[in-house]
């Protein structure tokens, strides 16, 4: 059963997963960092120690847990000697199989949400996918994922691939349309409150209904009247008239069976 | 004070809002549709008369609101004369000034939300955005915005034509993305309930946190190994791949300072 976690990375995953670990009553030992400026400041909030040296980096760990940049997985793996510690990855895009180059105790932990440093997450509901090199490992894996979250599944790499595609568009595309929304709005001096009740209902909709039942909106009917007078809004915009353009033509075609 | 109300339009803005006013203790006297048919069915569930006839719209309510497409309405208003009726519309894009060339008591009662039949709405958080032609309308209008909101805001047509553009954005383009990443998912056998943690927090972030602060994700860091390989997964797909790209080089430059 997996009790110290050695903790790579001091990015927002990093800090969330770090103190959802050390609530549930495992140990962080040491954080890794870069920087021994990112490093420490994480370190702190754990009480443990940290290094910006992959030498130094604690294998003695029940796991290390990788929470740092696809791009950067590779190289920091090439700079120290991990084929007998367990060591998971937390990225939706990268393969186990990454893994397996190095260590012959691998897996990943890949928790379906996005991260704040200012934003404390409660884990107990947000799905933990996890994958392994073994049945042991995956064993070993699930130990810690159980005591942070009610929803573990096990996903292969190939499917975490789609799954992150997916949480592209429902999450960080979502997020923009958000920040757009409110740069509108704060252009004319309303404020971006005024949008709340409905952001919050749309998310709140597909719980109950399919995404596909919740669609409303002028895009749907193609109600060209209302899409013209959006399109005129935005002419000086290329940017945000491509957007609208093609995501009110996806809706459209998406819909169209319903208007024939 | 306005009691009795004609609800002109009979779908899901019309059903939620005639729904809400009888909640609220107003009266429903007649309900308006195209058709006999859906007329009938509204009607049926607040014990009132209905029509689809326009010169038997009951012109002695204390309200006439309209709740039907954009494009409908100066066509069904030229059907009789609501010269000296109250008369209000809920349409974003509609300007106010479209309703004074029929009556000399006019408003605009739009509700910032998405309404779908099946699905009850709370109004009491609802933005409800109040205009009109004067200020006894506007008082009038008021008696009614605030039986059902505590939120009841006085908004020019200018106004909320950018607060509609914004609403496409945040709420019906949202939607689409949801959608989107349900289809994605559905392809692969994964089921869309692995994404509803993230998008609640999404949502949830936002009301913290400013859009611009809460943005994550590989496209804000411009984390192109990733980008890649999603791009890799939607080449046969050109109408995903355009979304894919605009969307994520909108957010790129949306945050390229961070970068510089």
């Amino acid at each position: 059963m997996i009790q110290r976690i050695t903790l790579i990375g001091a990015g927002n995953l990093a800090t969330s997963l770090g103190k959802a670990f050390q609530k549930a009553g495992l140990d962080i030992v040491q954080v890794y960092s870069r920087t021994r400026e990112s490093a420490s400041v994480l370190a702190s909030k754990f009480g443990c120690s940290y290094t910006n040296k992959a030498h130094e980096i604690d294998l003695s760990a029940d796991l290390v847990l990788l929470a740092i940049k696809d791009d950067a997985i590779p190289g920091l793996l090439e700079k120290f000697d991990c084929r007998r510690a367990r060591i998971a990855h937390t990225a939706g895009s990268v393969p186990l199989e990454l893994l397996e180059k190095y260590s012959d105790h691998c897996g990943v932990f890949y928790p379906v949400q996005t991260f704040s440093k200012s934003r404390d997450v409660n884990f107990s509901d947000i799905p933990v996918c996890l994958e392994a090199n073994s049945s042991e490992m995956l064993g070993e894996l699930k130990t810690v994922a159980v005591r942070i979250s009610r929803d573990v599944r096990e996903i292969s790499s190939a499917e975490r691939k789609v799954l992150h595609l997916a949480a592209v568009f429902a999450c960080n595309f979502v997020n923009h349309f958000y920040y757009l929304g409110d740069k509108l709005l704060s252009e004319y001096g309303l404020p971006f409150n005024l949008l709340i009740p409905l952001i919050r209902e749309t998310a709140s909709k597909i719980t109950e209904i399919s995404p596909y039942d919740a669609q409303t909106g002028p895009a749907m009917r193609y109600d060209e009247t209302i899409l013209n007078k959006h399109l005129k809004m935005l002419e000086k915009r290329p940017e945000l008239t491509k957007i609208y353009s093609f995501v009110t033509e996806s809706i459209f075609l998406a819909h169209k069976k319903e208007h024939e």
